[in-house]
């Protein structure tokens, strides 16, 4: 049974096609530096988007049709395993992500929600081995449900924070039962509404006592995914905890976890919090943290997280270019975060947009390869900076010099010659790595 | 001689006097939680925007009405003096600050600059003896004069990166003959205007090498001012390295300067990076690095540093809530990095706005104390985290237990029982404390 | 029956009292410039973010706990206008406003929307009958069911644009029946995710045309409410056409609908186009178009609709000075567009934050007042435009000058002399008011 | 003698060029549908931001190197004159732009500047002459004096008011001397700075009066320019008139000025407002009031006014392709309201800057005039409000329907059939014209 029946593996036909559902440019095998396209990119389909998103906004009723609904959550969550590894297949996406709750009912009690999860993971086991399809994060959902109103590892009821601790244990046992290649917190709810009733220290060092515990638990059981924090600078909450690449940094070094987690970036979430994507990415490579990649766009326009798919060939040429940089993004990927907008409300709108996405993310791909094979940032660069590749710069950099000396160099070479940036022709020259 | 020959020193009058020229809240005297307001406050005028900003912004020309300007930069270097002596001892504040430039003449050459500093320095020390004013912090200006167009410690130009070094030694030299308390370092042109010609770890470096410098130089001189790094997220650069506290906590770890360095924090700032001014101070005491604050207010509808003198009685409040919890503010102060619209050009101004700047702190402390007197928030958040005073609350914060230990908990405790922040009830009580 | 059986009508106790249950400030028959303060204020309590809201958000799931939920959709409904009524006489509130859908279940079709209205409606005549209580507006839900995904009067199907104004019909008669002293649109969807494929020109013609149904429907059974037009920039859509005040009085002009319409000013709304709500009051005045109010608040640093309860003191006295510089808001009122926080979730919560909101504005109202009767921006101003009573400025007024005459004029009079604004003392003085 | 010694006339070279001095995209003869480049764009140089921006920001001092400064102010107006033709002649930009004080020296007195401007205008005619370049617009500028404190038109000071219209007049001499083809006027300082002191209402009645006397004067010297209002919603002012297009809008048809107003929209107040340019162009074609643009771009992650050249081939695609729509923008231009980054101080930037920005809105061009040719905005919005084409749709455009009668038709129509936006897909397809 299929619940695409009129569409076929998506196959590369090139950018004049006019069948919509075939990929104009991203073409999986092509090699491109040298790698394989779909060995640079690693896209993952997430589970929570693509199968238990309905459409719905603050002032809109659900609207979404999809075809999977049966008459238990259960079955339904059976039917939505199906149809998932039917659109990744169709895609060609080699990667998926989950949340505990996206997969399987949370029930009346924790003993059934973990029930559940076994069984539908045990389904899910089974179309991966078919499918060849692997685990690239699952995480545990510690935002949607009431009683994480204040938090999770944040919160101030000590039972919250153990239900937390359990869904997190569940988490690492799933991954280790999957093959998981990272493991990921994202803290929604990890925050405060109000500064007037909130301890943060005492709430960022319960973060990261959990954080340990996981680490520890990771370590006993055998099995090391990646850990990746998210940041987020809000929504729904008011302030988020982790607000950015760099605030998370500062969180992560305070409390010793640099050996243990990297960041999982979003395009999204960095534009909320005052960023580009790509200077997220700069940031968490400076930190030597890049860890994996969520990949949506936001509307600069608008205040909150729209998790559009990502359309900006310029966007996604820039973090491409980091990750080129990087080395890549392995044991990362590029996870489509990204949601169908209320107006895409058919079931093939999954496909399309999805389509869109990994053609955009193709596109930034080829861009950024030539970018980086016609050195037209590295040459830029290194003639910018060459004052320190000799001389007194180099001593600099060497640690050799001090205040005084400095003083006494600066006292004999205080009229400087300054060399235009001419940004203008740079920028417009960037455009022509686009097309 | 005097500026304002029509005022004498600013007296408190109390809450209903229509005498301009008067405090209506700041006593200096009084004592608040048995500590006198000035000693809470440290009051600190800013020389810059005090004496050489001339009214000026990107859309009109200077309009400010000053009467110190003289034949020649130096005499009207000591005429600002002067001047500067009479505001603040009019105004009883007790601190001052301000950048190498504002006080002295950049001349034809760094030996000229370095000979004008001496000389009006010599003038500061002598007016400092003379009233007892002291000098919070001072710094260097390294990012107005075009050389710093691409940065100073982050420059791309070693020259400019040795000439930056000469200021910040020189900056330190006063700030030992001069008794400074505390030594800034704000980045303006720290950052970047585009990725794509910038190498963002290696300017990085490039900074905290400085920084090293400047530690290592004060230990030899013998003078160590407690050294404070400000954080913006931008403007005038597109970015700005140090964006907020947090980040700038990231990079003060990441290069070892926890033991020297606290944080300049300022309230127009934190809102440009889209925080609350409380939050950043908030963020400061989690990773014990208040340094130190200067004291103004931006308007959340403008995307700039309008840095208007402070008149919201609601954010005072919560700020100098944190600085009562955090045991008090020194050796940092309170410093008015503060500029009189451009409409209000007349000299009086200076007096009148630094008056209704002094009155705001001088209600947000007398709200604050009365707050912590009557343990609104400590009440409040002792309630909200009771569950970590015992049970497996206590456990958990004694690091007793475990993911396993805690899932058996959970697996026992799913059902939880949540109580209600009643948040809106909270904020209007809040509002009692502000008359 | 009773669903706050616990508390009693909410009296006016002052601001020393510790009950939570009563209101510290806003004390209903007290006179403020010869009118009672419920005069002026005319509360009206909003029935859906009252009975319906449920506290999900866009990555949590319910919370409210709510006490009258019933078997049938129909039920629940009618045990919602007995709570409804409660709260309403409890916090002593006199108007109240709903939508359609607040009100009665949709059904299945729109036959039975009408008949469950028509039922529900006869419910609530009986309550307004035995209470006292009035309508202050209804409007028509036409942007939460998926047939508006595209608009409603913007729609690009006839079909539903006919269902449409069904609904509006419909809402008119229930006008009448009630007795409703305005009516209300606010477009939410009536605006574009993508102008990419828009007809901005063709959307905002139906828009208008359907305006000019009501009018003529209105005016047709013998029943003139006051239109008002509701504007709001974003939200749910990425554009919504009613962007602020000005916007819409663009609108309204081109479509000659300014002897019908006038404006619903939200507080929120107007933080999300980037102004001040007194600055939307204050254009809404400048085209004699001010209707009625929307009571809340925003985050300025949260870039969607919060709909906090309003507990800024110094947001309600800016906002009320325009209302009485108006003469008063009726035939509109200040109506509670206000949800409480999701952290706010028991019963109890829905009078303590109507008792937070109503003091707010109790308080605003009597600074407002005292301003008034200082006259302190009255005389202010007179001083501040003084020039335009006499001489030139005065035959400028009068249309007696012409470019001719006042180029003569300047060249005589070039050199102008300017008298600072004194702005911080100014804001400084206007926190004097708050207490 | 010239200016730029070593740079010829630009040329067309194609997009493979290695020369920064040449035209990559941007051929003037070439056609487009039908009409030579050059007519399509009439690109304009803007005087101020070319000839008198000096590279200062609000933390650093001026930095553009700049080669026609000599001993008086008058000399270096006339170096100006020289050197800004150079300019338009070697870009082959046949429209320019300015303000009365970008080409004449303010002087002592009014009738001194008066001289200035009649001296300068006459060698400014002769360069027309011999050049053949045209005067797309001129203004005065009312905003940088310290007289505009408070507005020109909207100002407190009848005096002000006066010299204002003074300066208009001369700006309409001037006009027709150089047979100017629009008239602008920009209120930087026509705004409030705060509420608390303004009168709102009573300064747009002054404004308003300002532009009828130029209306008036324009009719009687024979003269009658377009005349253009530019909405810019902030800065230099706390809150501008005239926020956006809508809200500019609204003003002139309060005031009855639709006969003879209309907008010059600019890009970067675009983002500023919340919108993008493209939204701002079709609001003004909706009232019909397309005039002129003002091409620069801002940073939407910045909150103030940084001009920037266009670099954007995504955003001057869609603006070009509204102007498209319009029939094109004559006897409005494009006019470069840009300005180098500070970085790009050299004189050549000058020129690099400029072919950037034209090479820029050529391939905008282009990509427009293919999605014209293609017909792939036309197809998509007729399929979309195809009901509207016939049926009841078709009766709703035609006025024949009323609320009765469509409830009528709706309840035998309330299940309504919706079709999907597919707009991830339409936004992947539009990438395909960016080539």
């Amino acid at each position: 049974m299929s619940y695409f029946p009129n569409v076929e593996k998506i196959q590369y036909e090139g950018p004049t096609t006019e069948n919509m559902f075939a990929f104009r440019h991203y073409n999986p095998e092509e090699l491109v530096m040298g790698k394989k396209m779909k060995d640079h990119l690693r896209f993952a389909i997430a589970y929570w988007h693509t199968m238990t998103q309905d459409g719905s906004d603050p002032f809109g009723n659900p609207v979404n049709q999809r075809t999977w609904f049966a008459d238990t959550p259960m079955q339904t969550a059976k039917n939505r395993v199906e149809a998932f590894f039917e659109i990744c297949e169709k895609l060609g996406a080699e990667y998926f992500c989950f949340h505990d709750i996206d997969i399987a009912p949370e029930g009346e009690t924790l003993e059934e929600f973990f029930a559940n999860i076994d069984e539908i993971t045990d389904l899910i086991k089974e179309k991966m081995d078919q499918t060849g399809i692997k685990l690239l994060w699952n995480t545990a959902n510690m935002f949607s449900n009431p009683r994480y109103i204040n938090g999770a590892a944040s919160t101030n009821n000590a039972d919250v924070y153990a239900y937390a601790a359990a869904q997190v244990k569940k988490g690492l046992d799933i991954s280790k039962k999957l093959g998981g290649e990272n493991y990921v917190f994202w803290g929604g709810r990890e925050g405060y509404e109000t500064l007037l009733n909130t301890d943060m220290k005492f709430e960022q060092d319960n973060i990261a006592r959990l954080f340990k515990m996981a680490i520890a638990y990771g370590e006993k059981i055998g099995h090391k995914p990646q850990f990746l924090l998210e940041p987020k600078p809000k929504e729904p909450s008011k302030h988020q905890y982790d607000f950015d690449a760099a605030t998370t940094m500062a969180f992560i070094q305070h409390y010793g976890l640099e050996g243990d987690f990297k960041l999982n970036l979003e395009a999204n979430h960095a534009t909320l919090a005052g960023h580009t994507f790509e200077h997220e990415i700069a940031v968490a490579r400076s930190y030597n943290a890049l860890g994996s990649l969520d990949a949506n766009q936001g509307d600069v326009l608008l205040g909150w997280d729209t998790d559009e798919f990502p359309t900006s060939i310029f966007d996604t040429t820039l973090a491409l270019y980091e990750v080129l940089e990087n080395g890549g993004i392995a044991p990362g990927g590029i996870n489509f975060d990204s949601k169908v907008r209320r107006s895409s409300f058919e079931m093939e709108d999954l496909l399309l947009a999805h389509i869109a996405g990994m053609d955009t993310y193709a596109r930034g791909l080829k861009a950024a390869a030539k970018l980086k094979e016609d050195r037209f940032f590295d040459e830029l660069k290194e003639e910018r900076y060459a004052s320190f590749k000799e001389g007194i710069g180099a001593k600099i950099i060497k640690d050799e010099e001090d205040l005084e000396s400095l003083t006494e160099y600066a006292l004999g070479h205080d009229h400087i010659e300054l060399k235009s940036s001419h940004i203008e022709y740079v920028k417009s020259r960037l455009n022509d790595y686009l097309v």
